[in-house]
């Protein structure tokens, strides 16, 4: 069994691109990570594709084909919709096909265009990842849903506003020089408590924006890369995926995540890891709340513990474990079907020390992507490794 | 690497369910096909599910943990999106983690809700499974799309309107004793061709209802299948999926389907096995053109005598290797992504002796399922073999 290494990634910038097709957006992501790992295209073996709301926002399914087209390929093509986590899953059966020895080189992604239907469409087409019969039609939002897990947090272990908003201080400012993300702007603990309220205790700045993007990543068998002399130390060496009711009414608690402890413990078991020796993290902090839950998922904080860490700065990229040195979701951009695989195009460069905040952890081996679909109905992570 | 074993298999009838959810369709298919399986619900790993146009019918997508729910569980669950053939996807991604080791026994399944939108919204809904740029904007829907095919066949190999009429003929034929099917009637040629014309040369009996129904199957690997004592003989033994540029225009030829002939050549090899083995197929006859250009993908006849063999009835249960004895899409629906696990539900009923017309090929040992999303520009191909 061959853990995947990865060849080649990269982003589009993210943020606003109105004059732009979906598969615009996604040939230059594709393209690009081809060009970077410096396989041909003719090598590439399938594309595993995520997206989220296309249907809605371009009146296009069916993407898996399109998208391969859009990159010159004439290959199986599947399209993964699991909400904010498609394209992690998508990353799940790519990791299985190279494992299985199926595939040598397979092209990952995602896409979404969300800006262009406005911010009304776009938080409605947004609420369609929630239980439509027993949530939306009640009038519930995600911004209102993790709301409500805010304050159940804050019901259960303690917690303030202000707590929550020293992540979204600390991922803008992770952001500042990532020259892809949508909001390179410093803001302070007091604008983000000032910001308007969106759903009491979430404000503007606890809110990940709407975004337009695409991400791509060109996987190879190591066997590939090493014939190849492919430049690509990073390997997949553990994924883990799991699930829980859609509805949150349907949960025991709204202060965890347990589908994303799921994978998370499936994930550090494929790969031989524990919580300690994970190096920085890249965690779907699609609220400044889900980040708090992600890091308890992954065992870097006991539950109850991470708002504390929020607060204390322990997770910045000062401390000893950074978390979303991109600047996350929240300053990076949430083009929904492509995060999963921009976190990990933002891991592997951290790993290979090219990204822009990799000074952050000079000495890092092991990387984790932990992607959240809905309120953490759906959940994948992934660990990487340096293999060189 | 273990073949998996189809433990348990079921369909909801196809029609009309207007007072039905999504969810509660799904959920009568699953639990039936948990039930049948005997396979107890807590041994279940994951669902892998199949839905097209969640998003539009009912306003739900992440439908990958919903649908767990339905049926009680709580594990890792996808989403597959690609187009008609999003089950066949979700098949082989389930194949793939049984034969890995990963997991022992998984649900998969697909559904769709399409009549409670009415005939021009399912219409307008299917058509984005074509390229929404260069085709749809432009006036294309599916009948179109398959009437230039049909054309495009007639040109380059000659046939008929009437030779196409007795593959709605057949299907109609076959799926009279299927107390599932949706169009459970006795047609003739002559109603075929006097049937309202859909788009020249395809009439109203050339294309598949508009559909609601769900499909699910207990899948098992073959050690937890004897050691469990399952009644399983039907294994998965080949898969295979290809890709084509999603718009017709891009193509080579409109007379070929060369993904679905990817596909099959990559499913016969995994099998091991060739044309000559199989016995009976389910193919995807969404307009009866697609049924000739089906069974001259899977081999059975040569690119040109696939309209010889419709007309001289080669195909019907009397012949020599039978297509859609379920009655196909044509007269059995189309609940697009319901679609690849109905197909696998009338091969593994088929192949156990269970199908009421299972007495067509008592002696099978190999039957194949054909799967095609769009006009085939995604194709999932799978083999199965009697392995008691």
């Amino acid at each position: 069994m061959s853990d995947p290494r990865v060849a080649g990634a990269n982003v589009t910038s993210f943020g606003e691109h109105p004059e732009r097709t979906g598969r615009d957006l996604f040939a230059e992501a594709g393209l690009a990570a081809l060009d970077r790992s410096g396989v041909p295209a003719g090598d590439v073996d399938a594309l595993y594709y995520g997206n989220f709301m296309g249907e809605i926002a371009e009146h296009q399914g069916h993407q898996g084909p399109l998208m391969a087209e859009a990159v010159g390929l004439t290959v199986p093509a599947t399209r993964y919709e699991a909400a904010c986590a498609s394209s992690g899953a998508a990353v799940r059966d790519a990791v299985r096909a190279i494992r299985n020895g199926e595939q040598e080189v397979v092209l990952v992604g995602g896409m979404e265009r969300m800006t262009n239907v406005g911010t009304a469409a776009a938080t409605d087409a947004l609420a369609i990842a929630a239980d439509d019969l027993y949530e939306v039609r009640a009038g519930m939002t995600f911004p209102a849903a993790y709301a409500l897990m805010a304050r159940s947090y804050f019901d259960e272990y303690g917690g303030t506003r202000e707590d929550l908003a020293h992540v979204a201080v600390k991922n803008h400012e992770h952001a500042l020089v990532n020259d892809n993300a949508q909001l390179r702007k410093e803001i302070t603990v007091e604008e983000v408590l000032d910001a308007p309220m969106v759903a009491e205790p979430l404000g503007l700045y606890d809110a990940c924006p709407i975004t337009d993007g695409a991400s791509a990543a060109v996987l190879t068998s190591a066997e590939y890369a090493e014939r190849h002399d492919l430049d690509a130390p990073v390997a997949i060496t553990g994924t883990g995926q799991d699930g829980d009711n859609l509805a949150l009414q349907d949960r025991q608690s709204y202060a965890a995540t347990p589908a994303a402890a799921g994978a998370v413990a499936e994930a550090y078991a494929d790969a031989g890891v524990d919580a300690d020796d994970v190096d920085f993290a890249e965690v779907h902090d699609c609220f400044t709340i889900a980040e708090v839950l992600a890091i308890e998922s992954l065992g870097l904080y006991e539950p109850g513990e991470g708002i504390t860490a929020a607060r204390e700065g322990e997770t910045t990229r000062h401390g000893e474990t950074p978390i979303n040195l991109s600047g996350g979701l929240k300053a990076k951009g949430h083009p929904v079907g492509a995060t999963g695989v921009a976190q990990l195009v933002t891991i592997a460069k951290v790993l290979e020390g090219t990204h822009p905040r990799a000074e952050a952890v000079p000495a890092a081996d092991v990387g984790v992507a932990h992607n959240a679909g809905g309120t953490a109905a759906s959940a994948t992570v992934h660990v990487f490794e340096v293999k060189a």
